[in-house]
């Protein structure tokens, strides 16, 4: 029988290793730009050489301010889930959610969020996008309000 | 009981519909550049903006033949396996083991082939890189011999 490990009280450390063993990437240290994030994320490097790839792991609950990726030409990100269950959102547009296989094109210029599932751990690639002049303009955070009518 | 299905008598289309159930991202259709593989391998836009994304997916025993990325500036591939298992090997040096997860930067002007092991599907992703004046010239197949020495 499967042990239902998911009505223990285990530790958010314990259910990261657990998730570890689901997905094929690392998961790798705490988010360096975590100040930009409500609740933890992890960030692991996955490519660094010729176009930069990392792997962002999000805990349930966990998500990134609303943010644009400015750049003169080109820029911005490609996102791949690669595990668990989250979301995208375009500011003005709805969220879409995201499972293993859900791919995102964010252009330069795009105001957006991403982050898991209120349930969920959830990991995704992300190609950052070569451009002239880039930089990342972090905005305010995603509300409560707002996140929580995400299931 | 798990039916063991790798015994029975199926088709090469009976089993990509099987690995297609396993990999997160869509197998698609029959690789328009088939004529510089041996075996069936398949191909499926995953970023047509941006960075240009593909999966790969190549039957057991399916390879590409060695081939050379050229480029000015920039240019070359990143694979990033998410399913199966397969080679990558560059020119004068031992084949690499891919598995879901494993990540190969491969330079512009470096001689190589990657696809399957002789026993398993395997799948891809494809990162075309930037770069000056790219073109990708196709050579010799990888041969039996040399192939068959792979597990």
């Amino acid at each position: 029988m499967v042990k239902e490990i998911w009505n223990e009280n285990i530790s958010r450390e314990e259910e990261r290793d657990i998730f570890q063993k689901k997905i094929s990437f690392p998961i790798g240290e705490k988010n360096p730009y975590g100040e930009f994030f409500i609740g933890q994320s992890y960030l692991a490097p996955v490519s660094t050489d010729q176009v930069p790839v990392f792997n962002v792991t999000f805990e349930p609950g966990c998500r990134n301010n609303w943010h644009v990726h400015h750049a003169k030409n080109g820029g911005g990100q490609i996102l791949i889930c690669i595990g668990g269950r989250g979301y995208y959102q375009e500011f003005g547009k709805e969220p879409v959610e995201m499972s293993p296989g859900t791919v995102i094109n964010i252009p330069a210029e795009v105001k957006h969020w991403h982050g898991a599932s209120p349930s969920s751990w959830f990991a995704h690639l992300a190609i950052e996008v070569e451009g002239e002049e880039t930089s990342t303009e972090w905005l305010e955070v995603v509300t409560d309000e707002d996140y929580n009518k995400l299931k």
